[in-house]
């Protein structure tokens, strides 16, 4: 009971890796809304498995159907369900972890949660999965580029294993990320990636880095305090990201070891506006956005699929040894990117339609 | 409308700092749990102002009412209302900010969403609200002990600005962190801890830090892929703090700089159940609990209120300054620690009532 | 686990007949709106026991108290609680149900399902619970009397016992109905109603009728198909009131006796707008309002508390005889009409917030 | 943004009656339970038009496709999707539609809420759309046959038009029902009723009635105040239904007539468990399931659809007038019977779940 997200834009998905498909249903998404499954497609493409030699060689259309919700190009206001057909399943791929549970998987975890599990390539546990969320972030997109003409959601590789990118946050274009197939907007560093990530791939390991996300060009005034707080709606949709192990939004850890005189952002006017003079607070303050750049940093695990073999256990709990055969994503990251960017446009987008709802009314 | 948290254990938060007071509605909680007002004033007192020399030194006694849902000492399965009044509110000490934004403070975000706040010593924005959330932790601990019987959460001081403890995680017990007021658990660390917050009182300024925290005996099974996951809201439940800027699980940022091979936690069988040899995981996998400890980090800012004169603006867009008088935690940490364990509990409680919901059908 | 309302107007009420008192959270509320205590004092002084003759003599002030979420007489966008403190408590008057399980209450029910009861005056399933929702309603007044100028909502009573009210609907203005204490417009009626009430109590029995209510300029285009259509919700409502037994909207039950051609309401142009020339839609058409009066029928069951020795059973099993004493309502339904104003009125509120943060958009 | 129903078996339809398809994705549904897609096509079949004479004689097969969450026959614990394909289009049926406003249908308000519709065959306010909740019901029906194995949810035409069936609710089965075409168990008024609906069907005209729905087995305790009482729940269900116009419950309308003495349902020691000697309370009672026979009558009004000329206007506001053509039901309630079935089932599958939640703790 815990695949819908949001509150008013509300994103439902479904489907395991195996079976007859992958998709979602958004409710709440207004109407009159244009979007066209090309949209929606292109979003995927950028998610889609083989679409680089450093992504797993899969082949994967992964083609969307747009079900229902759009009449005419147009958004009705009823739900939009889209649809990705499952294909190029190779069960025999999976028969060994039928019965062993794979290290830092959720094969095990999934069993003792229901007693049964789709083992056919990691079922629901797939990162397949965020299909769904593409689909649904390429629609919060529209809608929020209506809402705020200027907003950019911009993520990236920040870093991967001990490479770090020297990147200007506040100047990164989607275009400088779509450069190359890392998607890091720094040149050396993606070329130093690249080489990791292949090195990685021949040595059946893999690594894990941090992705960041950059949002401009947001009104002041989003998120729901107490709870809903807008960074703690991200800190959760970035968390239920697979392979994720950290958020943190402005200075983040980093302000664990300031002084206050040094961590707070001063207000100033500037361009007749009330703005920050420094941006610790990443754009959120007590919760709401202020209207200055948000930007959070996702951290991801080594992708846990490695061909060494490894120690584990079967489900009738015997000791044994487990090697992943066939393709995978040595580094998960270049794929996650638009995976960040459409939990972040969902966030943002139900937020938006929540404040809608509230406003100007007093 | 983000004031409430849970699904099934539903928490209900509401008051400003200055009004009539704070309190919380628990519903969902399960009937004929023995719960008393001392064992929520025992928590209360735990996160209450005034306790130490190193907190902020205003009095307040935050004594709670239990106002329904509980007859004869027991839960009815109706829902718990529990209110503490305001008090020692000195509504002189905050007119300067009825019309200066403090700096990092949602002074500005509050008005730039709602048009209106109360002013007085930061209105729904106030720390104070924690009160709520620590009270319904208390009632969350209780149905949790009868739950899982050996259920320890274990939260403490681990680094304050630049002074990290060195603690054995998998052996601090509760007395442990009330061992000394800082909260932390190493007692070198906490004097060194100590010295630095009254040192930075004393400059009129302010630290941050993190608070870490570990749960022992918890079943495998909670958590609900695959946006509702245990991380997930973990992480929810932790940015929806006040001050907080991070939250990590397991490995958390440490795991952006390991290899696959490195981090994956082997299976193996130890005392006849299937254990994981290595606990980068955190003890969640794939969104659900799978026995092991469960531990996670909350990064803190620095306290915003600090005695320094600072640039800000007026409400009315004039450039100003501001500096904060009155009594103010140098560091919020000691006192936080209560409700990152309330927030852990909470979250625990609900995803165990929604996996009882579930169990033992096909 | 059932103790909210709405989704975006967000009712939470919480307390027993007996114990610290009875109050509601509202969450989502805009800010900026203006709101009395007295506002709410007058909506509950309508609903209070003791208010006339025919209602039950106990006395019960009821006066409320706002603790959150009103600054300087405005609403803060915070939640509002308000908390109206128990009193007149005679725990004597109810040590026979303490064992008995009194006939047509919810003394079995709540012992089967959560194993304990308040059974002092009927706990939690006490008409005392209303007061929450009241409380509530005058808060969606004020909201709604902002979004929607002309708006009416009026509520009477249409049908006591064997005694059917000839009511123009479409004229019946509030204060037609406060014109005397049985809150039947009609005069003729309300006397023979009045004098059947206290007849009826003199015989130590009870009975039951109709609240009609009628909602006049209110826009076309709330509710929210396909489940949460205006009328199922109006129908939930209105169910979850006590002593409720059924529910009808426009032609109601008489539209089954009907042939389409018959009951279809043909659009016409009217005054410049697109009009139904005849109404049995009662305002609603695939759940949605069409601009026209809403108008529905809530069938309230007679009074379960009566004088008269009943038959029934102890928590023990054991067959036995119980009569009520004490004082009571012989007819809910004067007191009932402020209860089914407040839950019109939180429907329309909150469907109405829902329309707001989709509109305008594409 | 109101398309899903329930707390923890949560149900979200999707689809217009034109476009790719009709489907429901089922989160919460317990793990292991055995489904077939043959179950769920059973019921699709009772629901499916053209079924027998008296319905529309379109052809629509309706065949449903399980897309995800279950394996090898059984329930994974992930989202159930079903799909079922739209076939049988005939936009130039509707061709009409597209400009003008059906009386009593959802033509306007749909445009008045939204600004566009889907005119082809009704869109999402087309009965088509209760597949989703048909297909949901056949899931929720064996979670409950495991929860109950007593359980009966049998419901029947009592009423069409003026035709009233003499049925004893109480020894209804449902073979009973589907003996006849009109699903009337009582042979009499059955023959009467296909009478009547094929003849109301040669002038071009409709019919409604009433069914009722009988409930044998439930457990007591179900059932969440003080808003999701068990009965307003029911009444939202069966008010979500096209075409319906009125809920009633137990002795519903008939109670307003009743005194206390001759409605109240005596307690009573019988086959040595407490039961009511009288069932007026149909079974609830202060919201919650006393383990009586739980049984409800919902009105239904003629269909819209109707050959005769009527007036209406156009979208641009010009008076014009509208016949409808095309194969439509000139009756709904024998299809309409397994819709109330499924929504019944999927309201106590919910309540099922949420009691398990909080049992057996204290």
């Amino acid at each position: 009971m815990g695949n819908t997200f949001g509150q008013l834009f509300r994103v439902t998905t479904f489907g395991e890796s195996h079976g007859g498909g992958i998709g979602v249903v958004i409710d709440g998404c207004p109407p009159k809304i244009s979007i066209s499954k090309a949209e929606i497609q292109h979003e995927l493409d950028r998610r889609r498995p083989g679409q680089s030699k450093i992504t797993t060689q899969r082949k994967e259309e992964d083609e969307c159907e747009i079900l229902s919700g759009v009449f005419a190009g147009k958004t009705l206001g009823t739900p939009i369900a889209i649809l990705v057909r499952n294909k190029d399943a190779r069960p025999e791929d999976y028969s060994e972890i039928a019965t062993k549970f794979r290290p830092s998987h959720a094969d095990y975890t999934y069993e003792a949660k229901y007693g049964i599990r789709n083992w056919q390539g990691g079922g629901r546990a797939s990162a397949r999965e965020t299909i769904g969320r593409v689909a649904a972030g390429a629609v919060a997109k529209k809608i929020l580029s209506i809402l705020y003409s200027e907003l950019e959601i911009v993520a990236y590789v920040a870093q991967i294993h001990e490479i770090v990118a020297k990147i200007n946050r506040s100047i990164v274009k989607a275009k400088d990320v779509e450069r190359n197939i890392v998607r890091c907007p720094e040149g050396v560093a993606a070329k130093r990636m690249m080489s990791l990530i292949e090195h990685v791939r021949e040595e059946g390991n893999s690594v894990g880095g941090v992705i960041e996300c950059v949002i401009r060009g947001i009104a002041a005034g989003l998120g729901e305090p107490v709870f809903d707080k807008l960074d703690a709606d991200l800190a959760k949709a970035m968390l239920s990201i697979p392979a994720t192990k950290g958020f943190e939004i402005g200075s983040g850890f980093g302000a664990t070891r300031m002084r206050g005189s040094e961590h707070n952002d001063p207000f100033e006017m500037r361009g007749g506006k009330i703005r920050t003079a420094t941006n610790n607070s990443g754009g959120v303050q007590g919760g709401i956005s202020n209207g200055e750049e948000i930007y959070f940093r996702v951290g991801f695990k080594p992708t846990a699929t490695i061909a060494h073999e490894q120690k584990t256990v079967t489900a009738s709990q015997e000791q044994t040894k487990l090697a992943a055969r066939g393709r995978h994503d040595p580094c998960v990251l270049p794929r996650a990117v638009p995976i960040v960017e459409a939990m972040a446009a969902i966030v943002l987008c139900d937020h938006a339609l929540r404040q809608k709802a509230i406003g100007l009314l007093g």
